[in-house]
C-alpha cells in the first residue's frame, strides 16, 4: 500500500497550548483558594467572638440578670465589630466570573450562615429579656456558629492543593474541637451552677468530650509539628488537669446530689479553667492559620514560577523538535526517578531546562497523579466527617432523636459492633438510601 | 441591662444576593458541563474510528500485507476526517475565564491525549512497513485510545449534576466495555489466525472478557431503561451466541493444538461476529449519548428558569418582610414535605410563589444536600474504577508486571479472599502509601 500516513492536520502545537492552559488553571484555582482561606480567617474571628458572647449570655441569664452584665455588653460590642468587618468582606464574593460548582456550594452555605447572623438581634433580645433558659441561649448561639463552621468545611472541601488541603483539615478540625470545648464549658457551667447533672445534661457533656477527642485526633494527623507540640503543652497545663478533674466529678457524681457538687464556687472554678483552656486553644488556632496562609502563598509563588518556566520552555522548543517523530506509545506510569524530579521542580522551584515536549507531558501526567494521591488522606478525613453529620441528621429527621441522642446511638452501635464511627455512619446513610425517605 | 441589641449593620439583603449568586454559579457550571459533554461526543467518534483502523491494521500486518489494504486505507481516511473535526473543536478549550481545578485536570489529560495523537503518523508508518507484529500494532492503538478515554473519565469526574453524572458514568463504562470488546476482537483474531492461544494470549483474552463484564455491569446500573433493553437484545442476538461459542473454544482448547482451531476460516468467522457485536454496541452508545445530551439540556433549562424564579421572588419580597424578625434557630435538617417540594420545583420547573426568605434559604440547604446524596453512587463508581487503575499502575511500575498480569493478580487475590475487586485494589493502593515508593 502507499505510504499515505501523514494526516492533513497536526496536534503538535496544541500539546504545548494545553499544557500551559492546564497550569494556568492551576494557578487561578490556587488564587481562588487563597480567597477562601481569607474568608476562613474572618469566620474564625467571628466565631471566637460569638463563643465568648454565648458564654456570657448563658451566665447572665443563669445569674437571674444579676451578674456578667458588663462583660456581656462588652462581648456584644466586640462581636459587632468583627461582624462588621465580616460584612464588609462579603461583597467581593458576589462578583461574577469565578463560577464553579464548588463555589455555588460555598455561596449557598454562606447564605445559610448569613440567615443565621440575621437572627442574632432577636436572639440577643430574648437573652436580654431572659425569656430563654441558659441552655436555650447556648443552643441558639451554637446553631449560628454551626452554620458559620459549615462554610469553613465547604471551603476545605473545595481545596485541591494537597498541602493547603491538609492545613485546612487541621485548622477546621481544631476549630470544631474548640467549638465543642465552648459548648462543654456552657453545659458544665449549667450543671455545676444548678449543683447537679441529670441524665440528659451528662449525656450532652459526654458527647462533647468524646467528639472533641475525635476532632483533636484528626487535627493531630494533619497539623504541622509546631502546632502538635503546642497542643501537647496545652494538655499538660494546670487548667487542663483541673478540667479533667471536674469532668470526672460531673460524669460520676452528678446523680447522687452529693455535697461535692453543691458548692456554688465550683461553677466559677469550672468556668475559669474551661475558659483558660479555650483561650489557649485560640493561640494554637492562630498558629494553624499562619501555617495555612504560608502554605497557600508558597504554593502560589511556586506554581506561578513553574507556569512561567513551562511556558518559556515550550516557546523555546524549536519547531523542528516539536515536529520530530515522537514515539507512539504514551507511557503507562512514569519511569522511576522522573516522579521525584517532578515534585522537586514544583517544591524547590527549580527552573525546567532540557525537557522535551515528551518530558513536559510526562511531568504533567505524574503531577496530576501525585496531587491526587496526596489529596487522598485529607479528602478521606473530610468525607468521614460529612458522613457522620449526614447520619446524625438522618436519625434526627426520621427518628425524632436529639443531636446528642443520635450521636450516642451511632457511638454505641460502633462500640457494640467493634467498628469505626465512620463505618457505622456510612452504613446508616447507605441504609437510608435503600429504604427510601421514610425508611430509617 | 439596656436593650442595646441592634448591631449597626445588617445581613438581611446579603442573604438574597448570596442565594442568587449560588444559583447563578450552578447554571454556569452546568453550561461548562455541557461543553465537556460535547467534547465527550467528539472523542467517542474518534475512538470508534481508531478502533476500526486498529482492527484493519492488525489484520493487514497479520496477512503479510496481502489483504485488507483497501479497508485500511479507507479507515485511515475516516479516522483523519474525525480527527480533523476534533482538532478544530479544540481551540475553544483554550479560552481563559473558565479556570478551575477540575478544568486544569481535564486540560492536562487533553495534553496527554494530543501527545498520543501526534504519534499516530509514526505508528501508521510502522504498520505500513510491517515492522510491528499484529499485537504490537494493537497495543499502539490501544494506548492512544486509552489516553482519549482518560479524558472522558476526567470529564465524568467533574460532573456535578446527579442525573448528568449518572448518564456520563453509564456512557463511559459502555465505551470502556466496547473498547475492551475491540481489544478482544484483535486478540481473538491473532489467536485464531495462528491456530492457537498460548498462555499469555489466553490470559489477555480472559482479562478482556472479565473486564468487559465489569464495565457492562456498571453501565446497567446507571443507564436508562431503553439502553438496558437494547443491551439485553444485543446479548440475545445470533452473533453474541457465536462469540460466546468461539470464546469457549479459545479458552479451553487453545493449548491442545487440536484440529478444531487450525481451520483458517475460524479467524474470519470470529472477526465477523465480534465486529457485528461491536457495531451493535455503537448503536447503544448513540442512545446513551442522546440521553446524556437530553439530561444536560433539560437540567440547564430547568435551572435557568429556577434561577429566574428565585431572583424574582427575592426582588418581590417587600423590605418589610426581609426586616421581619426571623427565628434565630437555623433548622438542622429541613422539615419533612419541604424536601419533596424542593425537588419538584427543580424538576417540574414549577414557579416559586409564596416563599419567604426563610423558605428560600431552607430550599437551598435541602438542594445542596440532595445533590450530594444523589451524586454519591455515581461518584462511588468512578472512584472504584480509579482505584483499580491506580492499583494496576502500581503493580506494573513496582513489580514489573504486564497490565494483564497485574489485573490477573488483583482478580485472583479478590477471589481467594472472597472480596470485591475494588476492595483489593484499595488495599493495594493503601499498602503502597504505607510502604513508600519502593514498597510494593
Amino acid at each position: 500500500m502507499t505510504q499515505n500516513t501523514s494526516p492533513s492536520f497536526s496536534f503538535e502545537e496544541a500539546i504545548g497550548d494545553f499544557l500551559v492552559a492546564s497550569r494556568k488553571c492551576e494557578v487561578v484555582s490556587l488564587e481562588r483558594l487563597l480567597e477562601a482561606v481569607q474568608l476562613v480567617g474572618r469566620i474564625r474571628a467571628l466565631v471566637h467572638q460569638l463563643q465568648r458572647e454565648r458564654g456570657a449570655s448563658s451566665l447572665w441569664i443563669g445569674s437571674g440578670g444579676q451578674r456578667y452584665a458588663d462583660e456581656l455588653a462588652q462581648y456584644r460590642a466586640e462581636s459587632d465589630t468583627t461582624a462588621r468587618a465580616f460584612r464588609e468582606h462579603l461583597d467581593g464574593w458576589l462578583e461574577p466570573g469565578a463560577c464553579a460548582h464548588a463555589r455555588s456550594r460555598l455561596l449557598g452555605r454562606m447564605a445559610l450562615a448569613l440567615h443565621g447572623l440575621s437572627g442574632l438581634p432577636s436572639l440577643r433580645a430574648e437573652v436580654s429579656e431572659r425569656t430563654l433558659s441558659p441552655m436555650e441561649a447556648m443552643r441558639g448561639f451554637s446553631e449560628l456558629i454551626r452554620s458559620l463552621l459549615a462554610v469553613v468545611f465547604e471551603a476545605a472541601d473545595s481545596a485541591t492543593d494537597p498541602e493547603v488541603s491538609r492545613a485546612l483539615v487541621a485548622l477546621l478540625n481544631f476549630m470544631q474541637g474548640k467549638e465543642l470545648a465552648g459548648q462543654e464549658r456552657a453545659i458544665g457551667a449549667a450543671g455545676f451552677g444548678q449543683g447537679m447533672f441529670d441524665g440528659e445534661l451528662r449525656q450532652s457533656l459526654l458527647h462533647r468530650i468524646d467528639a472533641q477527642e475525635r476532632s483533636f485526633r484528626i487535627f493531630s494527623e494533619f497539623a504541622p509539628e509546631s502546632a502538635c507540640a503546642a497542643w501537647q503543652d496545652l494538655q499538660g497545663a494546670g487548667f487542663a488537669a483541673e478540667v479533667e478533674r471536674l469532668r470526672r466529678q460531673a460524669c460520676t457524681q452528678g446523680d447522687s446530689r452529693g455535697d461535692s457538687l453543691s458548692d456554688p464556687a465550683r461553677a466559677e472554678i469550672w468556668f475559669a479553667c474551661a475558659t483558660a483552656r479555650i483561650d489557649a486553644m485560640k493561640e494554637i488556632e492562630d498558629l494553624l492559620e499562619m501555617h495555612l496562609n504560608e502554605c497557600c502563598s508558597a504554593r502560589i509563588t511556586a506554581d506561578r514560577a513553574d507556569l512561567g518556566a513551562v511556558r518559556d520552555r515550550i516557546a523555546q522548543l524549536a519547531e523542528s523538535e516539536l515536529r520530530d517523530s515522537v514515539p507512539y506509545a504514551v507511557f503507562f506510569g512514569a519511569p522511576e526517578g522522573l516522579d521525584q524530579e517532578g515534585e522537586d521542580d514544583a517544591v524547590l522551584n527549580v527552573p525546567i531546562v532540557g525537557h522535551s515536549v515528551m518530558d513536559l507531558v510526562q511531568r504533567q501526567a505524574t503531577r496530576l497523579q501525585s496531587v491526587e494521591d496526596e489529596l487522598y488522606a485529607a479528602r478521606q478525613a473530610l468525607a468521614e466527617r460529612k458522613t457522620i453529620e449526614r447520619a446524625k441528621a438522618l436519625l434526627i429527621q426520621h427518628r425524632g432523636l436529639s443531636e446528642d441522642q443520635a450521636y450516642k446511638l451511632l457511638r454505641q452501635t460502633a462500640m457494640n459492633q467493634n467498628r469505626r464511627l465512620a463505618e457505622v455512619a456510612e452504613a446508616t446513610v447507605a441504609m437510608s438510601d435503600l429504604l427510601g425517605k421514610g425508611g430509617l
